[in-house]
């Protein structure tokens, strides 16, 4: 264990993109277990568009991170030292660790993965709060049927790229928007969609109406903005918008921009719905052994870009998300 | 049966407010019914918001009005003419009748009302599309609960102001937002609800603050626009909007406002959901008796606004949906 804890901390509430000079950077003798506790080393770090929303004041569906705190950030780490029955040096696990080489738990929300199953930074994609938001998006939120044509934005990152094999799965047909050949070709070549729409040179409203000719029974939606509305135009009778994300408005200084297509949902008797993984937690360990069960079986790939640098590149590696970078889940390695 | 039908055509799709010169009047032959026909004179014409959306061109929940064609309109009419098994001289009944003294119809869509259990507008307001649009948008659409705090806007006008009463008698709290003092004093002094907002004068973000400090469980929207987006402010935890119309925004002629706070559905884990009142016509005779039932114990009222000039008046007449004059459920009536 390094007796060193390098950290990442919110030095001030960005506006638009954040800055570098919106982090401070910190380090701090590494905690002790003290009773009940345990100290985990950090291994990765998840990194998640949501990340954006976490660092604005206000009501939100979780509190904001205080300016001066660690930087809010899941991640998998190996237990160093435990003063926590529950778990023991060397155990592997996820939890709310924050932008920081050492965390120290109450074990509360810490849930341990076993590495022989999959690689460590699966348990931040499928097998993990990205596999859990994909699969209960579809199924709790978007009453996913066999035989739907699914849409999924944002199809190129961590949750749409799960999301669209899920539905191809249970045997939809699935159009993936993304921004760039190379991401389109990959969710149709080597994850089965059935088409791609790039909606950096396409016109999607019209590649909407080849791909999906009958509508769309379900828009899983990451991005909102102007492919919202797009896909608003081609709603089938009773589709289900599920609002995952919004990554396109995540940093918008004008105020968010509104769906002005929204009475499509009137007219086609359509729904949009809000979730949030966290409320789905009772059902995380079913949905990861049928997850776990079609990877074993070859039928879906978790795909993790997993970049160098440790915690000082969290400010960069972050940006990535936003610039639509990544390919899979972005995940940062900070230790092994 | 006058022998001259006095018709209302559409003669140019409006852009913003309809004019005067979008119309044409004209003046046929009463028709006479052919074998399974009957003929109407029409007695009261239904204004609906919903009347705008018609005159657009595109696909939408109902065919457009082609622009030649009889505006179309619900109405209440006494068959002066009958070839039809079903139907004999005499009898009262509801249908789509259009814009004109007198209708030829066979028959579909066509139902009976009985005008010795109400006032004949009332088959247009409470007992009509009016009353059902307000059951179901509550019941089936907005899954209301008894304890729900539900909001309600457009409160003083047709749709609104059974909504709330609706909601009051299943025992909830409810809170109408309508403009003009007028408007809000009715509604809580004679309908019954907890508050008002009168949108025009107050804040209304920081009016909801105040009577629904809970969060608002249900909102039944039928306006759209600036008021949508102060009531997404304020949504509790799995909040159901009720999609109905969006008044404000029919006559816009720079696009629709979308909601920019739609990300609030998120937060609140909420649906925003669209409801077309003609998918629940299996429905509408169990409902009808329902309303009617508290009707007679006093419970609700149907208030209709009933002007006079016959169907020369009818460009006008729908004018008053827009700047908001009507109180009440609004009815043109062309003859006895």
């Amino acid at each position: 264990m390094s007796s060193t804890n390098h950290q990442v901390r919110l030095a001030a509430r960005p506006s638009g993109l954040p800055k570098l000079s919106d982090w401070s950077f910190t380090e701090e003798a590494t905690p002790a277990a003290g009773a009940g506790e345990l100290v985990v080393d950090v291994s990765y770090l998840s990194l998640d568009p949501a990340m954006r929303g976490w660092m604005n004041a206000g009501a939100s569906y979780i509190d904001p991170v205080e300016v001066g705190d660690v930087m809010r950030a899941g991640a998998i780490g190996r237990v160093s030292a435990s003063e926590h029955p529950g778990f023991a040096v060397g155990d592997h696990v996820y939890g709310a660790f924050g932008v920081q080489e050492h965390a120290v738990s109450n074990g509360s929300e810490v849930f341990k993965v076993d590495p022989s199953l999959a690689p460590l930074p699966t348990y931040l994609g499928a097998l993990g709060m990205t596999g859990m938001t994909a699969y209960f998006g579809l199924f709790d939120t978007g009453k996913l049927q066999e035989g739907d044509t699914v849409v999924v934005s944002g199809a190129g990152g961590a949750v749409g790229s799960i999301a669209g094999q899920i539905a191809k799965i249970k045997g939809c047909r699935v159009i993936g928007l993304a921004g760039g050949e190379e991401k389109c070709s990959w969710v149709v070549d080597d994850l089965g969609f059935d088409a791609s729409i790039d909606y950096k040179t396409e016109d999607v409203r019209r590649a909407l109406r080849e791909h999906a000719p009958q509508g769309v029974d379900v828009y899983f939606d990451n991005v909102g903005g102007e492919i919202l509305d797009a896909v608003l135009t081609r709603l089938a009778r009773g589709a289900r918008i599920v609002i995952c994300g919004a990554v396109s408005q995540y940093n918008a200084t004008e105020g968010v921009r509104g769906p002005s297509n929204y009475l499509a949902l009137l007219v086609a008797r359509a729904s949009m719905t809000g979730m949030v993984v966290f409320d789905h937690a009772a059902g995380f360990g079913k949905a990861a052994a049928e997850i776990a069960g079609w990877m074993s079986e070859g039928r879906l790939i978790s795909r993790e870009h997993v970049l160098d640098g440790g915690v000082s590149a969290f400010p960069e590696a972050l940006m990535k998300l936003f610039t639509g970078e990544n390919i899979g889940k972005l995940v940062l390695r900070v230790g092994d």
